[in-house]
């Protein structure tokens, strides 16, 4: 829990508030420095064009509001002995947070080649944004972030992840006014509702007014003030105003003024905290700051006669071609020389000792807090034993069962033994995928007014839902970037939605799997259901399978794809997906009540294996040498699939079948492109060198084919699956409009197996009088069992 | 502009607020009716079982209160002669927009086996969410829609992009408080600031509260009345509340009172607007109405003893299997009978001639408003002459230039020539991407606050942006929908923050294709800058080529995807692409100066054809029969490709090379397969049926093989491209992480084309130190020109 000031009301001394002043200066030079300086890093000689990056690439503008806020917090959290990580929004002012870990120390215990003296900080220079160096960015190189600053949007969303289950955090999230223009930013303020006081952390919300974007204003500097305080009220929030840097208030004053505030508002948060944990349950109004300050603050105020401090002429580097212009070099000197470095650094280049009181100790620096590198903190699920919540499938296909039904069982159990280090997320919709275990054994996580009438919600509920898939998905990141463990569950076709965050995150985790001092995460864990199959209320809309290929462009070591036929092969996936780490794994399972496959033991060995022949349903137990190879991929293609097998053994007795069903899509890449890839020998003995292949897949179809264009017999290959075709209908027209229904499938093998005999066209004759038939009675009743031949699997025969 | 109320201050009579309530009983019983009924649509017999559907889909909670508003905006419309449409958020509420166009006559005209009478009502209620019918959802289907209801998030922008530039016209928006919780919806408030009451139309917003979603109370009904208001003034609007349905207040006082409220808030919207053309200027706030009332309102309260009406159990379907529940047929019957039918339909089931009176008179019904169906309204671009802003270029690279620059200067005649026809989306990037003409031709909107240092905003500006690319996105897609022509310009790598949204329009393009009445509408535009292989500054998280692996899984007929290598192929795609309707066009062109290559006559020839032999850069001319091609698409990879050229005819004089460049990738896919295909013997004859190909690719390379496993000499196919290795690096280094720098294609040659003489292996040897050279020198001094022979085309030879 965070303490309250002890010396209330008394702001810091004189001492401490210039020392905040020097470590803010001293943060800056390092800023300007990293953007401009190869060389002279303490400018102890005066400044040659050799000294200058021959090309100047990074962010200024925000750097010194950023770090003026870092300077405060330290000041805090050294008084408070607080527990706090910083959020850094506006990613852009990587050289800010660079500078901060530098002068924390950190970076130089991160990385031994960037040492604190003037040798380190010559390298710190050197290597940013440069080739080979560190991206100008805040980044999973930068020691104490969990949060890149490329894409803008998601700086709340990962704070509350963050906080949520962890009573003694407070996370500082500084917020960008060009990030907050973003939907997924403008919604995730209302993440407010969904923190209980009691057991999670705190979130400090600062809004960091800086005016300007790339080549803009921002909107929330140009509606009045009031406005501006009002859609902060609007939020649930308590407004504090900040401003400085406007006129010629002494440096002394702003940091006195700023103290101040920070005291109250950490008081306030800290009596929120006090007296929820004391039982209170009544609302609570979260402060959060708008700091209005220059862009560009402290830089240079105009360039060539242009306005460049307080405009988006700071946003990138305010004076470029330094090397060739003598006047720019002299004002980046002079520049640089206002921060007083002689004042801050001493005579090998280190931080001077009375400045680097400011640094919190150990830990508590925010660059080394274990939370922003939450592998360290990770602690494994309990996640009992699976097996318990098998399907008893006594053969296959004489039990019908919904799939994520079973699963929300065990995940019931999951969240019990784990209340603090499991959530699930959703968008309103883990009732309608039918994980009602979770919901009814863990609750919903709810803050905001409760009425008698409503069911499960809860302060201290597991189960988070907000309509907006970017907060899902924000609030996933932060906690397993934190170390917790957690599921998003969504429908398949709006997981879309977050397409642009899952590409941060793949990126994230294959950078942090390159540094050996981040310690592995648990993974993100994707439950797809209601899926372009089964959307007979929805419609076209809502049918959509192509997270999958989006998803496989990223990667190969960091991303997984599953699709298990049943319940019990979900169960066995997902004990995988929990149990594993650094990846992010999507599991795509429908939640209609269907026949099941595979008993327990079996789910596990195919789950294991990812890929495997079904022996059972194959002619001759899958070992005689096939006519064709049947191959499904997803629960929908795989009825599809067996129905054809039991319609093909009807009409073509001697026709010898192999059934392979793939779970762990990635066994269809190569061994070279996927480390769950299989061996090109091993697929040839599966899919046969020379034989047909009728794959149905759960997708789209051309994704089989750019993963397995490569293997010996892909020539054969021939693969169903969905060509966005679709509307409002039954299951049945669904697979019909999209040619992967069981007649289809067994007028494909028809048409590409030799020699099947002399009812052959006969035979496909009947299948296309039995399509039509079903598709009309279908359409006429409305339902989704076809008047046909029962789909139920006979049994090994 | 919209009229005041000539009677103002004077609430409606007795006779009109009694019309209000029968056109609304009766949309009530039209939803109810499609939702359960299969027949006996007026009932004019006693419900029997095989009246009602076997399987009930559909969402009820939201119809009535959209109903009411329809209703009630209708008696505004006739009074002002209102040019008025309807977006509906909520757009699970089908049912009642398609009643709404039934009860209109709109529905009868556009489908005629839908009449006007009871047999059409038997047909409206049959097709309802029924395999082979209408979708559950407003879709294109629904006449008077531009707003697909399926996926949520989009109403306030879809309604902002309806109204820019069209000052007549009053765009009614409807927004559920379950869409509110999303990202998109929640910046989309900020669109007043974009709006120009002297020259673009009005938008009202009312929030449904409606109070739950599938499974939850809404976030919006749990929070103080105050705090929502105060957060509707924060997003800079005036709030009106109105609440009905919770207690007993006879239905004539609540259409009273909000016939009064809605006279006030429309008068104000008339008075903003004539103020503004009057030429004020000053701020406005423009109003926004609460409108609270319960879900599933005038339903049934209660069933099997839980709440129902005022809760998520009226979401969807309040009873179902009312086929086998005697009790539940007669609380139907009962319920569609407390709309009282025998009052608002004839004898023929026509609507009453006394409610019908409420319908507007043909255009101005909602319904059939041709805003709602743009193609009729829309008009050709002026497009001037493109060719006068060709880049001259005597010779293949000879001279350099910014290709996006280039086609910038173009875009800013384009504006000035259609100054309310033609818009420019982007997120704060416009300049950065260098589309610097539109921006100074035409002036950035901006209606919030202009300060003097400012520079290009205007109130009337053409350029539109704001740092959310789902803005951008719903604003370009309103625009288009009403007919409009624009382009939304973005970054490359994040556009994929709107990759649903992305999928919903394709979704709507592909359905209204196949609607005759749906007159068809202007392309949806992207360009695509700041691509994967020139982000020098952002690095790692800014690069993403996999939009366009996205793109092409949605149909072949709406779909295309360009990327041309120089500025003049950039002005003749784009030329093609504003002349095109009913497409998503797809182009992807760097910023950055380059070499140019083709003389504007050469580019229009080589962009109609969209692929091509590049014979200059070939082999004698490309007339023999080469060794092997090199094939590029994309502009980076151009020049590597060209680059590698260079050395190969340097070190092997002999080989025969033959360039080919791809302009329009669909144009590499099967001629089965996407209308812009290659006929096989010509993709044969281009690139060979045996020879090596390599293929420099800008994107994922597989998405070349995905698109070209069927062609024949597809085993011979070898694809550079992207495979996600970046961060922030020079150029040159970027395209060696990826292995698509010319050296690398020289060794790629050496390495499959057999027999290239005694030296290939001494060239491979160069090859490999020359790549090393170039990483070190690049990376030494942080230029993006290695110390190499210099890729310039050196003509012909």
């Amino acid at each position: 829990m965070l303490r309250k000031n002890a010396s209330k009301n008394r702001s810091p001394d004189d001492d401490t508030l210039a020392r905040i002043d020097a470590w803010w200066r001293a943060a800056n030079y390092l800023s300007v420095g990293q953007i401009y300086l190869l060389d002279n890093p303490l400018l102890r000689e005066p400044l040659e064009v050799e000294h200058i990056k021959p090309r100047l690439l990074g962010h200024w503008g925000t750097c010194p509001g950023l770090s003026f806020l870092y300077a405060h917090l330290n000041r805090t959290i050294i008084e408070r002995d607080a527990d706090m990580i910083y959020i850094c929004g506006p990613g852009h002012g990587g050289p800010a947070l660079v500078a901060a870990s530098w002068l924390e120390g950190t970076y130089s215990e991160v990385y031994s080649h960037v040492g604190p003296d003037a040798d380190g900080l010559r390298a710190l220079f050197h290597q940013f944004s440069y080739p080979g160096g560190v991206p100008s960015h805040v980044a999973p190189e930068t020691p104490g972030s969990i949060h890149e600053g490329g894409e803008l949007g998601y700086a709340l969303s990962h704070a509350y992840g963050a906080a949520f289950d962890n009573p003694g955090l407070v996370v500082a999230a500084v917020i960008g006014d060009g990030e907050a223009e973003t939907g997924p930013l403008a919604t995730s303020w209302h993440s407010n509702k969904f923190i209980n006081p009691a057991q999670d952390g705190a979130v400090l919300p600062i809004l960091h007014l800086n005016g300007y974007k790339i080549a803009n204003p921002t909107l929330f500097d140009r509606i009045p003030q009031d406005e501006l305080k009002s859609l902060l009220k609007g939020y649930g929030h308590k407004p504090y105003w900040f401003e400085a840097g406007f006129d010629d208030e002494k440096p002394a004053d702003i940091h006195r003024r700023f103290a101040t505030m920070l005291d109250t508002v950490l008081d306030e948060i800290a009596g929120i905290q006090e007296d929820a944990r004391k039982g209170s349950t009544t609302a609570v109004q979260w402060p959060a700051i708008v700091f209005r300050t220059p862009k560009g603050w402290t830089g240079p105020q105009e360039v060539d006669g242009q306005p460049v401090a307080n405009s988006w002429r700071s946003h990138q580097v305010p004076m470029s071609g330094v090397r060739d212009n003598e006047e720019y070099r002299h004002m980046l000197e002079a520049w640089m020389r206002s921060y007083r470095p002689e004042e801050l650094f001493d005579e090998q280049g280190m931080l001077s000792a009375d400045v680097a009181q400011l640094n919190p100790a150990g830990q508590r620096r925010m660059s080394a807090n274990p939370h922003a590198n939450g592998g360290l903190l990770s602690r494994d699920l309990r996640l009992g034993d699976f097996r318990h919540h098998a399907v008893d499938v006594p053969a296959p296909g004489a039990v019908n069962a919904e799939a994520t039904r079973v699963l929300g069982d065990w995940l019931g159990a999951v969240v019990e033994a784990n209340p603090d280090n499991f959530r699930v997320f959703g968008p309103d919709e883990t009732l309608s995928n039918r994980l009602n275990g979770a919901v009814e054994t863990g609750g919903k996580t709810w803050n905001a007014e409760i009425l008698p009438t409503d069911q499960h919600l809860s302060r201290t509920g597991r189960v988070t839902e907000m309509l907006s898939e970017h907060q899902c998905q924000g609030w996933l990141e932060g906690y397993v970037l934190t170390g917790r463990h957690g599921i998003f569950n969504s429908y398949e076709a709006f997981i879309h939605i977050v397409d642009a965050m899952f590409n941060q995150h793949a990126k994230w985790l294959k950078v942090t799997r390159q540094l050996p001092w981040r310690a592995p995460i648990p993974s993100l864990n994707y439950l797809l259901s209601s899926h372009v199959w089964r959307q007979d209320h929805n419609g076209f809309t809502h049918q959509d399978p192509g997270f999958i290929d989006h998803v496989v462009n990223k990667k190969a070591d960091v991303i997984r794809v599953y699709l298990p036929p049943d319940a019990n092969t979900l169960l066995a996936t997902y004990d995988q997906c929990l149990r594993s780490h650094d990846l992010v794994n999507v599991v795509v399972a429908g939640k209609q009540e269907q026949a099941q496959w595979l008993t327990m033991d079996e789910a596990v060995a195919h789950c294991t294996r990812g890929i495997g022949i079904w022996e059972w349903a194959s002619t001759g137990g899958g070992n005689v040498d096939p006519d064709v190879v049947l191959a499904s991929a997803g629960d929908v293609p795989t009825i599809e699939t067996l129905a054809a097998v039991d319609l093909l053994r009807e009409h073509f007795p001697d026709l010898k079948i192999r059934v392979v069903n793939v779970v762990d899509l990635m066994r269809l890449q190569d061994a070279r492109e996927h480390p769950h890839g299989l061996p090109d020998a091993e697929f040839d003995a599966l899919f046969t060198p020379d034989r047909p292949i009728i794959f149905a897949y759960h997708g789209y179809p051309w994704l089989i084919h750019r993963l397995t264009y490569r293997r010996t017999n892909h020539g054969n290959l021939h693969v169903r699956g969905y060509k966005e075709e679709g509307t409002t209908t039954t299951p049945f027209d669904m697979v019909m409009l999209n040619d992967l229904d069981r007649y289809h499938l067994v007028i494909d093998v028809i048409d590409r197996v030799p020699r099947l005999g002399r009812n052959a066209a006969g035979v496909r004759q009947q299948m296309v009088d039995a399509r039509l038939r079903a598709r009309d009675y279908t359409r006429e009743h409305g339902t989704d069992i076809p008047e046909v031949r029962d789909w139920r699997w006979p049994g090994p025969s």
